[in-house]
């Protein structure tokens, strides 16, 4: 590279897009770049130079990155797809060896209706997979389902930002979110220049939602002249891990049919329930079509994925969303913006097509597949209790227990000291807060800032995804580090 | 459904996103559903209704829906990365009767590298296959790459998208892209809301780009009072099949560095070449870099593509994009932009490291893999020829022969009676010409205007990628209609 002045660049932060630098993702934000920075550190071997030799990434829920094993006919289908001469006569014997025969059909019938994973597929997925997708929704909520109301997308994710591309017509746009929220919401709306309208979990009732918030929080949004179309929910909750009441969910549908705003639920984590007695999960379209010829029209989106639930299966970028009683003409719309990006990928279509018709009692993987999903389930809920009660030892800590999701959204109470080292270093003082964990433990969490909190509130979110067999010593290291943290900023 | 009036939905169309309303997108348009339509129809047994028995999809780049067979070795592969068990010590003699050698060991490393396909990565890409990617391109090249100026993309399309968005800042920027064109650009500047500024193919020249094309272009955008900050060059060419030669690249550089705008070298079809010793591919990186310190700093955004060449992996949804000379804060922009969405599925990413990476001479797998590779080709080249005769002998029709990529773009010349027929029929001619085609010989085209062609001129797309042996018959047919249809509307 030559010393001398260059030429200034065409494209600088200055000449951007600037809803793209408006954007704020803190789930990949400084944090997980600095722990990205440390496990290099340590895999060149300078971890004398740390109280620690792994970084633990609490950050994200991403269960197969922590060592949490994917659900094995799933990828027996997935690995037969991938090299359909296994299923040639001449390899029977072998491949019979290392494959369930259930998984060597559902193979079969998925390439005879498929062709090629490695072919584009319909635009809005494969049909065959909706009609599955279909069913699974009708057997889940006992009301119908329309195949062509269903949109197979890229992870969830994807099928969010398509929505809210299509719903967002101008920059005074509001769309109602949760505070706490995930941060894909807040970005996407930066993105689109719509406005966040929020409304507030209520953190002593277990991060309820109370009615009186949305009315306020429209209120609010409709006085700063804000046309106000759509209301995201997230259910099970991120980061706050709260699961719905029907009664609840029937009065958030009455909120917005009376407001005439549309409905977004996000629900992938709709498998992810830990109190399955007292909160157990009621999907959104299952309760709006319980609630009679009045709200027969009422329009809603819900979205699911496969990297959530037990499955976990992320980097596979798979999900879908339903529409449901959302005009022909824009769902045609939705198609014709689907088929820009020509089609979700192909092996993340199939991983929804085993999730939603994954193997009967009858199959010979049945046993091995429940067994599997089982025990998944079984410590992730031993993880969600353990990490809480681990959380309530620290002092002025509160940490309300996980009744879904994945995540834990602990409040912390931090001395002014603290608070002001942390405006000195130009940090938040909870992102303050994490970074000295992060250095101290490597344990990766993200500050509650990344997720939007009351004023004068502060938290973090950590994800309960560790193996179970290092949360001793990271309750322990985490105890220690909150100790000294306090010890060196106490008034 | 009830009968009686329904109370008006909230989401219409008049209410949604008018940019999305605007998008156009042919490739996937009304034919490409006429003929879903069709092969459904033929799936019930109902071909009595039709001169044909099967659909054949000329409409899209899609090899593998057309029968072309994987690269082995590739699939392999991913079949052990999917089921990691298959790498156990007791699976080995069966496994070993399954895949060769290298493809195990390629998979055992991946998996050291990756830990899990299920697992989301490195938003930008996992940096053990960004760093091949680098290598891939100097060797390519004969110029140094940094794999941090690497992204991995779902495909190539979502790569373009995001730089579009980062580049486009207000509804008076324009981008100049050539005519015809692949949709994917209009529909994403339509969606962003930015003016595309056309520059047009000589078709008499083998569809070449000649300089003065750009200058008046240029002029024409900025007396439109457009903010021109891009230039799209695609090569070879979609939907024309040229191939730049390295003085005209030249001269585009050259162009671009005077104007101060920026470069997007749409390169998905390298290695798509049928005219190698008088066409060969050269990379905009490589022609740049040998312009010498003038150009040192010019700003180049360059694509690739798992789903073209002899690879065809099009349902994995793979492809990277190269930043050259990109300031470092606004890549910074780009990974965050990336993060939002997670990462690009993993498969996708294992499929650009096998592209980048194929079996050398000393593995197991070269002669396989390299045989493969060839009759594609091979193949691929006759059918440009077969095709290109074919077009040529029709009554009133010019074909050009292809350089490079899947397509070629006849132009068609129709009697006025069929012109006003189509005017009548609410058509454009040539979407009236494609859907007669269609309905007589179950072959499926894209009309021209999807496109874009020069005022007055018509034409269709057509990919030559079904199989060979349905050439003749297909040729036949197509005959027999073309000469039915001047027949019908002739003057």
């Amino acid at each position: 590279m030559s010393q001398r002045a260059l030429p200034a660049k065409i494209l600088t932060y200055e000449s951007i897009n600037p809803h793209v630098k408006r954007v704020e993702y803190a789930v990949r934000g400084e944090l997980a770049i600095r722990a990205e920075k440390l496990k290099d550190e340590l895999s060149k071997g300078n971890s004398h130079n740390y109280n620690f030799d792994t970084v633990v990434n609490c950050n994200i829920g991403n269960p197969q990155q922590l060592k949490q094993k994917p659900i094995t006919f799933f990828r027996q289908v997935a690995s037969l797809m991938e090299y359909p001469d296994l299923l040639l006569p001449e390899n029977r014997t072998q491949v019979e060896a290392l494959y369930p025969i259930d998984a060597i059909e559902r193979a079969q019938k998925l390439l005879e209706q498929i062709g090629s994973v490695g072919a584009y597929s319909h635009s809005q997925g494969i049909p065959y997979i909706r009609n599955h997708v279909a069913k699974f929704i009708e057997e889940r909520d006992g009301y119908p389902a329309n195949p062509n109301d269903i949109f197979l997308t890229q992870g969830a994710s994807a099928g969010v930002q398509n929505i809210l591309q299509l719903i967002i017509t101008h920059s005074n746009v509001g769309i109602m979110i949760p505070i706490p929220q995930y941060p894909l919401y807040t970005a996407t709306l930066a993105l689109y220049d719509a406005q966040p309208v929020p409304y507030y979990l209520n953190e002593e009732e277990d991060w309820g939602l109370d009615i009186s918030q949305l009315t306020s929080s429209l209120s609010a949004g409709r006085s700063k002249g804000l046309d106000t179309r759509a209301l995201v929910i997230i259910n099970p909750g991120n980061p706050t891990g709260q699961c719905l009441t029907e009664q609840n969910m029937r009065e958030i549908i009455n909120f917005c049919h009376n407001e005439r705003i549309i409905l977004l639920a996000d629900e992938v984590y709709q498998t992810n329930i830990y109190q399955p007695a007292e909160r157990p999960f009621h999907s959104f379209k299952k309760v709006l079509r319980s609630m009679g010829r009045k709200y027969e029209q009422f329009e809603l989106f819900s979205f699911h994925s496969v990297s959530k639930g037990m499955i976990g299966e992320c980097g596979r970028r798979g999900g879908y969303y339903e529409c449901t009683n959302i005009d022909s003409r824009v769902v045609e719309e939705l198609y014709k913006i689907a088929s820009v990006s020509l089609c979700p990928n192909v092996q993340g279509q199939i991983m929804v097509d085993l999730m939603v018709q994954p193997p009967k009692r009858s199959d010979e993987s049945y046993t091995l597949y429940q067994k599997e999903v089982d025990e998944i389930y079984m410590s992730l809920r031993r993880r969600s209790t353990k990490l809480s009660e681990c959380f309530n030892q620290l002092e002025g800590v509160t940490c309300n227990s996980a009744q879904g999701s994945m995540y834990l959204f602990p409040r912390i109470r931090l001395p002014q000291k603290a608070i002001e080292a942390a405006h000195q270093a130009g940090k938040q003082p909870d992102e303050f807060y994490c970074l000295a964990m992060l250095d101290a433990t490597g344990v990766c969490v993200v500050p509650g800032s990344g997720f939007g909190q009351k004023n004068g509130t502060l938290h973090f979110r950590s994800t309960f995804l560790p193996p179970e067999e290092l949360f001793d010593g990271f309750c322990t290291r985490l105890q220690r580090f909150h100790n000294e943290f306090l010890e060196r900023y106490h008034d």
